[in-house]
């Protein structure tokens, strides 16, 4: 393509700011908000990265009070940032050019649930757990789970996925049709509800992933499944993080359809019994889940076992209670703020990378002896049935030399994952921290590309500038 | 966007055309044919629209070749068309303005295996039994089947999927990467070999379903999957195409994971009976499939079995040997052709349509009742798991008034669909044929985000001119 870089990107003068303030005020009254700790909110948020506040933050109700916003900034070349409950970990939110944070978190409706269809359209400030909670009496569930209890319009943003992912797909597989704002605050439905389509571009899979840069998801449309009739849940110790993540791969390797496939390495584990007041074995733990009927579940975890064991895992314990499993999956979720207490004061440079499953123990191997060696705390979790593994070093941010081998650390990890045609995050996205390795990972032909679909989409550069693409 | 249509369309100039040619000849020697016979085979194939061959089809060998062409007509301006091995159904292959049609019948190699990874990366000409064949050994397969034996970047291209669907997802969720030649000769490739990514956009699923208009596709990477443990399938008889389709709705309901699942109208069972010298029950039928354990399969065909039951399907035939599941699915594949034997002398109108599955008795229903009251043959077969299937007008092209009314039967089943939140097309592409419903179907807002994709990554609308976009 040969494709210029982005438009030139600068702070909106102090005059135009003042009088879109004043605009968003006439238009919105209190849900438009200046104060310096709700900007700072909508800062950077998980992220080590320095917060750089909006300059205004705005609570839209519907996709129509969004397109308004969006049709003001675009006027005035204001950037818009979008926001959804800030537990994205790669400096999403943050506003380095300023702008206006778009917060869809009064985007609170569930608007259709078509049991039979096995979907639903909520708005974008739904979050997972309030979905799930609404579903549950009618025996369904959405499936993707990263953790943190996210809004969907996020999820899809950053093109989510988590735990469940290896046995239902990420927001790449789950997310049915957008409705979203376009830069020129345009509405835009991407696509129908059939279940598939042959029917022109894939709009959906456009904006899933972008990461707010082309658009403002206000709407999406989600495939939903069954309650599995059956559940069971278990740990199994390994006597060494490889040992654990070849089980992964021969698990993985021979169909089964296992649910979740977590692993943790000793390190985390540690921090998890301290957390969450558990007694887990410190050894590295594959956590793993089965769905299905009955017989199905028995059936998968017999032939489970039988892989753990070949590679010396076990003994295996199960959770065979509802309120165990919770427990268990609990603590997984809380891993995150766990990690984080093995150093208080420190903060994690936490970061994903996803390899192709048969490079999975190496990868992992070898970033434990790179932490070794680096005398790094970095706890390692992973989502290990898809190759996708977290590593959340803590970094006293204080110390500048400590900052520095953490972000060597980080940038080694990722030439590491994309050594073995692994990309640079499964499940993070790119937001500011990723965006120096967009270049290796798909070469300057498909990164062009990409720049000219942002180009033509937003010319001016002001959906969430300065995310995925530095220039 | 208002967006302006695209780049205007006309056929090259003699003089231009002559001096390519001249040029593909000097470099590609007698793999550049100009014959009329060539020309005409690589027009419209199975579609009853009137044949529009290119001016020259040059055969490339390796997608360093498609690019030198690309790069020949690119700067002349000339129409580019892919061509696989012709088995689209609406017209994706006709060169409405002239140009090269780029034949991939030549890039015939299976480049990497990745067993250990389950995926395979291949090149464009390759068919889907082809890969099959090879794969037998390994222990997997590929199972995207669109019933011809297509190309698997004809596949990738039209979005195809088939029977295996409901299952095993559609050429979406089945190719990793892609790796592409653009308007301009750049070669691009769109992704990782990472099971998962939230790297930057999806360029992968932007090029799947663009049918051509975007890029020419030259490899494909697709997810494979292991051969299933154990297989069993069947017919069930239903007393009305509606309770069939009923007991279709019930079955995805319930999540059972039901590898195949197809209708076949009465109608169209009595053409496969002819035509594949059978003795189905001539009446509407499921024909499912289940893959598995022993014990799983077993499972749910037992549950299947109750749900048939309660719509009064049965009694239940079994196909337990290999060669009798061979023989109903070579049935089943031959469906087009069997139909086609209804009405010797006649061309069929084939299309598709999906619908959300809730919808989806209604939809096959009223379809029904206006073949009768428009006095049509038109048998119906689908893969009605997805709530997608095919109806089949046998029409009379001398005679013009029935070719009219078997378009304007076609255009009340896509409006019937659309008004059903369901698609114009659940898996044949919009090529030719499907273009006027794309603005009923996506709305003003959404094709012409789209046509804003395709001018600007196709500036010159060289690529597939005339397919999706009527303008």
């Amino acid at each position: 393509m040969n494709a210029p870089h982005l438009a030139p990107l600068e702070r909106p003068s102090e005059a135009t700011l003042k009088s879109l303030v004043a605009e968003l005020q006439s238009r919105f009254g209190s849900r438009t908000v200046t104060s310096a700790a709700v900007r700072e909110q909508h800062g950077h948020t998980l992220t080590w990265l320095a917060n750089q506040p909006p300059d205004v933050v705005v609570y839209p109700e519907t996709t129509e009070e969004v397109s308004e916003i969006v049709r003001l900034c675009a006027a005035t070349r204001v950037p818009v940032i979008p926001f959804g409950i800030g537990s994205s970990l790669e400096g999403h939110v943050n506003a380095p050019f300023g702008g206006v944070s778009i917060d869809t978190s009064r985007m609170k409706r569930i608007l259709h649930v078509h049991e039979e269809d096995l979907d639903c359209t909520v708005e974008a400030g739904v979050t997972r757990k309030e979905l799930n909670e609404f579903l549950r009496d009618r025996g369904l569930f959405f499936p993707i789970d990263p953790g943190a209890d996210a809004s969907l319009g996020g999820m899809a943003a950053t093109r989510a996925s988590g735990t469940n992912a290896v046995r239902y797909g990420t927001m790449r597989d789950n997310v049915v049709s957008l409705r979203a704002v376009l830069p020129n605050g345009d509405i835009v439905q991407t696509a129908r509800r059939a279940r598939k389509s042959s029917a022109g571009y894939d709009l959906t899979r456009l904006l899933v992933g972008s990461e707010g840069t082309l658009g403002i998801l206000t709407e999406v449309t989600l495939r939903l499944h069954g309650l599995p009739e059956a559940v069971s849940a278990g740990i199994c110790p390994f006597p060494s993080v490889k040992a654990a993540c070849d089980a992964v791969i021969m698990t993985i390797q021979s169909g089964l359809p296992i649910a979740r496939i977590e692993l943790l390495d000793e390190v985390m584990v540690g921090a998890c019994n301290t957390h969450s007041k558990l007694d887990l074995p410190e050894k590295p733990l594959l956590l793993v889940e089965f769905h299905g009927t009955e017989t199905g579940v028995a059936e998968q975890a017999e032939r489970f076992g039988a892989f753990a064991e070949e590679f010396g895992g076990g003994p295996f314990e199960w959770a065979t209670k509802a309120e165990e499993r919770t427990r268990l999956w609990t603590a997984r979720h809380n891993a995150y703020w766990a990690a984080n207490g093995l150093r208080p004061g420190a903060k994690p440079l936490a970061t994903d990378v996803c390899v192709p499953i048969s490079r999975l123990a190496e990868c992992v191997d070898e970033t434990k002896r790179d932490i070794a060696a680096s005398r790094l705390i970095a706890p390692i979790v992973g989502h290990v049935g898809d190759g996708n593994f977290h590593v959340q070093p803590l970094i006293d941010m204080d110390d500048s030399a400590e900052v520095e081998a953490g972000i060597a650390f980080v940038d080694r990890l990722v030439e590491r994952a994309l050594a073995m045609e692994g990309t640079c995050t499964g499940e993070h996205g790119v937001g500011q921290k990723k965006m120096k390795f967009l270049e290796s990972e798909f070469g300057p032909v498909a990164l062009d590309l990409m720049r000219t679909l942002k180009r033509a989409i937003d010319p001016h550069n002001i959906m969430n500038p300065g995310k995925i693409f530095s220039v």
